[in-house]
């Protein structure tokens, strides 16, 4: 599990360097062996995840060893959605600044360009107080996080009314680009209004521009980008077990 | 005093980081053996403030110990706030870029997300010319501070018309976070306008999702993170003794 | 070749410094001593172009060498306009932020200052779907790559909508500040429209002011601006031969 | 005269670094022993500005000694500015994107929060088109300088049709701050149209504010934040004359 819990520290950071995560939201990947298991890390800021944090959790969402550290409160979100959708082996939730004003404003985000093709022709906007009332608008019990998967269906992006937004992909590397490109697309469909009114990409564009954004030699160019950066902005390698020792 | 007058330098510097304050802004915090009693920097720009610069004043803003340094000129923002708000532990007076376009277009802050929960319910407006007329817009004399401290009232942010904010909390790491929370809040908040009209939280929601920024286990989270970041920047930790020598 | 490939590396990490190019997007040049030729980087995110990465292709866009890497699926863009315009000696196609909206919108853009004029007086916009109907918006075929040539004319720019931009000009360095410009003049034109409705600049001052950007000295300060923005990130000098050993 | 290019030197570079000059603009300063004439850098990318760099004008902007290195061709808006306002001692002319899509908009700048309050009560907005019709836009004839600083009159700043700002003071931290806070209220005015119509300061509120903006307390404040940010940037202080040979 080392080199996947090395990958999913290193997508933990790309996605808090790249502006989609910041103290908050998280990335989960299903185990690729155990498909009723999935791995996260312990409730810590994503830009400074450790291979050392990551955990396993049952699809349930409880850890499958005891835990000792403090766990996200938002789990569920993961367990709820690999219960009910095989073909997913990633999640992302997220509340990014340029995703937060459609939230905020119950304003649909559509695709507006070829690279936004991977969010889907359409996302369904998720209203936890719909069915629940007031709450803290967390999703943290079983049931809320089975009516966000209700929500979400077979799409690819779930938007959260006044909290941000839940993406899934095949893979983490798919998640971490979709999470990634729903933002672009996300910024430039709100700066289109101030020009006019942006028309969306046509179904039939939809599905042969977003399938390249799934082609192998695509996903290596923008994680080796992606990495790049990260690595010029210090926060990659994560520290040595030596460099932990010292710094406490 | 010295792990305070630490933990005051590192908010200080968080807060400069964080794009909340600039060359000018100040944060204090409460004495905790003495409640008539704060802890303020010495006038200097926040990202460079040290603990050799914080000094120790009266709820008059008076300084305790006679000081040759330069003061800053509207510190009775901190004293009269302390003075009539016991349960407020730290104040943060702020023109953050994300919060100055509302205090311009009087226009009301709301929150709009579950993290801006923290900003509470309602935000009251000050305009200091209802009450003086034509200033420099600074509140420097006690009943300027005396009035702001009325305005703000039971709650958690003042908006000064024209001028900035004035964030208060139980304690210095919540005063941070609330601050920085409510420029992320003011920003989608505004650009949630382009989108349409944004729907406020319910004020059930308000309270439930508030409680969440204040426990514990999120505030270590936010803190390790913002602390990372600005170790990163090269701004904490302050330069050693030796270092500020070498450097004359 | 090695110093041209060395310029065209650097001119692929500048664009993507200055946020013109990110994941996406390349640019090329003419050969200088075969016109039938153009110089162009293996598929790979600009900001991280060698020189070792930068391949020879003729005007049908087929590598001049077999080559076993990936190459660019859109590289018919440049060779279809260096085949019908003999005055173009290199091209950058790219999706940047500022061009996105208009690109979304449908909406012209049009010099509005004075360094702005570098893009000329008139965009033609172009829309693959008028000609090829659903498509996965590249540009990849060659009767793709002869229609946006086409489409350009003898403009400077033409814009792709719910795609990007493609610039040309008569050298590297040209085109580096076209694009670097056009992103300026589109970020002023959209924020202006916040303000009122901005007047284009008229047709003589296009003329004039445009060629002041060409003046040899101007190239000169801007290329040494860029290139010392870059080398302060750290992206500029490429690894060496040891390092990417090492790195390996 | 090497204190002062050194000063000079850091305010070319704060400027930039401050995002108030990019490539192009520059600011000059009054030699404080012979008011009859300035010293200015050569023209080179104000981030890059040495000391060795700065040379001296007459008040025609003409180089006192014969100068071999290419020179700014907008000179004469410092020269002329110089000759009809004694009490300026420092010349700062910029293309801020703050500011720029005013000048595009043809909209006026007020001051709306009381640091803004140092630019004055009115901004005067030049069109070089009426007296001039068309032009490369740039003031480089002793008639377009002098006619620049008529339009100027008495205020602290004159925009520039088209093309940008020219902000004058009465020493160099102040025309470097005057920049810098010029940028900070056109960004906040400019949002606050988002949200409503900003009312601005009254006359009173801009005397009395900008006066503080004045106080050697503020400035040196302001100062040694700005400079702080810079050093940490890696851009100062400039290279050593060793630094510079080996770097050839």
């Amino acid at each position: 599990m080392t080199d996947l819990a090395t990958e999913l520290a290193l997508a933990n950071r790309i996605l808090a360097h790249e502006g989609v995560l910041d103290a908050f939201g998280h990335v989960s990947v299903r185990h690729p062996a155990d498909p009723g298991r999935y791995l996260l890390s312990r409730a810590r800021a994503p830009l400074l995840v450790e291979p050392d944090d990551i955990l396993q959790f049952t699809l349930d969402s409880e850890p499958v060893r005891p835990a000792k550290v403090q766990l996200y409160a938002e789990r569920v979100i993961h367990g709820s959605i690999y219960q009910v959708r095989s073909d997913v082996m990633a999640v992302c939730h997220h509340h990014a600044p340029a995703v937060m004003p459609f939230c905020v404003a119950g304003k649909p985000i559509v695709p507006v360009f070829h690279v936004g093709a991977t969010i889907g022709e359409r996302l369904p906007l998720w209203d936890q107080h719909d069915e629940f009332g007031d709450t803290n608008l967390l999703v943290v019990k079983p049931k809320e996080g089975r009516s966000l998967a209700r929500a979400l269906g077979r799409h690819a992006v779930v938007l959260m009314r006044r909290h941000g937004a839940t993406v899934v992909g095949g893979g983490l590397q798919e998640v971490v680009s979709r999470a990634i490109f729903l933002c672009q697309n996300a910024e430039y469909q709100m700066r289109a209004y101030l020009l006019g009114s942006p028309a969306p990409l046509r179904g039939g564009e939809v599905k042969l521009a977003g399938a390249v954004n799934a082609m192998p030699s695509v996903v290596a160019r923008t994680w080796e980008y992606w990495q790049a950066r990260l690595v010029a902005s210090g926060f990659w390698p994560p520290p040595s077990p030596r460099q932990r020792r010292t710094r406490r």
